[in-house]
This record gives C-alpha cells, structure tokens and sequence, in this order.
C-alpha cells in the first residue's frame, strides 16, 4: 500500500578515480552528466524498467533535451560521491530528473536534465512507452497529483 | 583602432570520433561541455591570454560555476561540428560564455558557461588578473557599455 | 595466517551506461583502461593503501609504462561487468597489473599495466613507499618468491 | 605515378584541453587511444575512404582486436600534440596501425592497435570492403611486397 511513496529517489555511491578529474586536481565538470546518468539508470531500475530490453527490442532511449548543472564544491580523487536522483517533472513526453551529487554531508553539484524518449532508429521523439510512463507516475508528484 | 571589434567570437572545427558518440548512435551530450571548453580556451588564445602559463606559472584555472545546455538536433560520427564561441557578461570575478555548436546550418547544441576564476593551489575564488580582465573586456558588451 | 594467501585479487562490479559505449553499440574501448584504474584501485585499497592520502599528502601517483588490452568479445549497453584484478609482477620500482572484465562467463577483455612511482610535483620516478611495497608483497607471487 | 608512395603516414595536430588531462597533472592515458582513432580516421579521409558512409550504409565498423601502448613522456594541459599515423601491417581481414604522438620533438606516447572490420548489425567480424582494402594497400608496405 506505501509502495508508491517509498519509492521517491535513489541514491547509489560512485568513487572518484583519476579518469574523473582534471589538472586542476578536482573532478572535471562533464562527468556529473555521468554520474546522473548513472543516477536515473538505477533509479530505473529500482522501479524495474529494464532499459537494456527497451534499447536492444523496443529501440527506445532516453535523450536529453536539455540539461543545467550548479557547481557548490569541488570533489577530488578517491572521494565517495552519493548520487540521489529523483523524477520532478512528468508529462507523457518528456520528464525532468534531478540528481543530487554530494560528499557526506557536503553538496559538490546539482544536475537537472529535461528527457525524452526517442526512436533510435528513425531519432524521432515519441510518447513514453505505456509501463514505462506508469512506472514514472509512482514516483511524479506533479503525476500524482493530476 | 577597430581591433577591439574584430574579435567578438571565434570559431573552430571539431569532427566527430566514436569516442564521442554513444550507442544511441548520437554524440554523447557530456561531449558538448568539452568542445565549449575547447571554443573558450581557443577563444582566449585569440585574445592572447596565455593559459597554459596562467596555470602553470600563476595558479589561475577558470573553474563553473554553473552550465546550462541546450540540444536542438542529434550530431553524429565522422560529424564536422563548428564551435562558435562568445563572451556574453563579465564582471571582475565572474563570465558568462556560450558556445553554439552546429553541422554546416544546422544548429545542434548551445551551451552556457558561467566560469569564475580559482587558485587551483588553495581552491580559493579570486578577481581575474588584470590583463585577463583587460583582455576579457575587449570581447564583452556588457563590460565596454560600463 | 592464511591472510597473504587471501588478498591474491580484487573483483568489483561496473554496470555499462551510455556514457562508457559508443555508436557501433559496444563499449568503447579506452573505457576498458579505467575499467583497470578502478580495478587497481580498490585491490589497492583492500591491501589498506590509502591512494588519496598518498596523493595528497605524499604527492605519490601511480603511473603507466605501458599498457596492452586483448578485445575478446564486446560488452553493451547496461552490461553489468567484473573486474578482476591481480597483482602479476613486482619489483621495487615497477609492477605489472592484469584486469580480466568479463560479463558473467564471457571474457570481454583483458588490460595489463606495467606501473611505475611518480613524484607527481617534480615528475620523476621514485621507488615504492615502504609501507606501498610490502603491501604489494602481500599479493604479488613474484615477490614471494624472492 | 608516385601516388602509392605519397601517402605513407598522416599527421594531425591536437590541442590538450583540460578534460584531457587528470589530477597527476598529466594527460590521462586512456585519451591516447582516442587520439590514435583520430589519426586513423584522418588518415583513412586522407585515402578517400568515407568512414562515415560505411558505417551508416554498409553498417561497416574498424573494431579494435587489441591494443598496446608505451608512455615515453607525459603531456599537459594546453601542450599542442602531433598525431602520426601509419598502417604497418595488413592482411584481408585484419591490420596494424601504429600512431607516434610528440610535443614537438619529444616522444610522448606510441599506440598499437590490432583492428578487423565488423558488421555493426550483427556485430560478426568480415573481410574488408574491397576499396577499403585497396586503399590500405596504397600505404602498407607489407600488402604492397606481397
């Protein structure tokens, strides 16, 4: 019965090794796209989406629209990041994810991105699948709310 | 004389490797955010800043303070991508930078960047250095209506 | 006692997003050599070496010789693969590391680094730390043998 | 005439940007294999081969059977690197390139890599397109003693 409500975000650990950093010996900026990536695709799969199976057989993927990222503090090499990402805008086309990226108690970056769902075979954007979209509704408080 | 107007953005050529793209068969976005660091770091170099020295001799890196990104169309493998890079704000501590990527007319990605100045030896924010400062208002709009 | 015998290798999980494939739809293969970083890493850190006290305090890196990786079959979108990592060759100065990543029984590729002791603020080589090389004896057969 | 003997090698040049380098201050050596793809990718445009019509018509890709690499020296940030690229050996199905990567006169990095041609759909390796292997034959010295 609580189901839909424990299911609100996820977070996963993510440690820092030397391919994520720069020379200026902190964790170069493209890679928090990564790390939210990461997020949302665990996420996914705690609602078990398995998008490996929408990919390879439905040939849908997820692609961005747009994407914004806050920089609070550094991280460094062999730091342990956890990334908790949450969905906070559903429609039946696109959603918005936004993915908390910090050290312990210390916020390092906040990446928002705006997602579709696309044929990858043809590029054309299209409606979420049915399940897919129903999965999202569990966790959309804007979804729910509707 | 006219000098000052001649530089208000540059250009440069990027094509695209299977490093860049991703198996949704499209450039992976986090691949924007270093073709923007390569337009400005091009950029500066017009202007004559020297950053491998800023860094290597003074400590300066130009770290974000937040990005946003925007994607209008998909880039593929073996792309010629074109970077047009500008200045869009300044103040003494802070600059905002936009990058427009396109393939020939068609638009592909825009990205913000909005980068302070850091001592990469105590991690500490600082005003640019003055000839950064100089070189930087030659550029801006906003810094040469003050 | 048996502990030596305990610690011969480190295996982690990885789970493949898009960011780690490329548009022939398979992991991208550099991708594979931070696959081994993060492998070494963490059979470093279960031999208790603190890489990132080391880093930062003793200005200690890890740095590669030379490097070779044997493709044996590709991995995909949302594989999930195990990095098995072993120590195979140690001197006081150099050492040679092997990463098997496989996805389930299927070998995907084997990457072996051939590891050298850099001062990372003058750029020289150095020999192992004491505490790095008897730690590293732990695990290396070569070693032992001596 | 002397066509054949005219195109032995390619050079490219490569400006280092900070999402190539890590927290070691140095290039991170997995970017080095990304470097060799653009030399040989370069190198194949150079031949007239279209790598990108093969891989979106003839589904044809250059997959990497293994790889080896030698760190001479390390490059940094905003070094501006020479890629050299030649074909050393090459059979029907299969053929080595080697890329010289140099800051000027100073060795940096030496890459091998082993590739065959693959079907990207059904990710089964083939022999090469006829014009692609008369191409490689223009500048491979060993097809050209057969």
């Amino acid at each position: 019965m609580m189901s839909t409500q424990q299911i609100h975000s996820s977070s996963i650990e993510y440690r820092i090794i030397f391919g994520d950093t720069d020379a200026g010996g902190i964790v170069y900026h493209p890679r928090y796209l990564e790390l939210s990536e990461r997020g949302r695709n665990e996420l996914m799969r705690d609602l078990e989406i398995n998008i490996g199976n929408l990919f390879n057989e439905s040939n849908v993927v997820f692609a961005l629209r747009s994407s914004d990222m806050k920089f609070h503090s550094p991280a460094f090499f062999d730091d342990k990041l956890t990334i908790t990402t949450r969905l906070e805008r559903l429609t039946s086309a696109s959603s918005v994810w936004v993915s908390l990226i910090r050290r312990g108690g210390t916020q390092v970056c906040t990446v928002r991105a705006d997602i579709i769902c696309m044929n990858r075979a043809n590029k054309k954007a299209m409606i979420y699948p049915d399940d897919v979209l129903k999965a999202f509704e569990k966790i959309s408080i804007t979804a729910k709310q509707k």
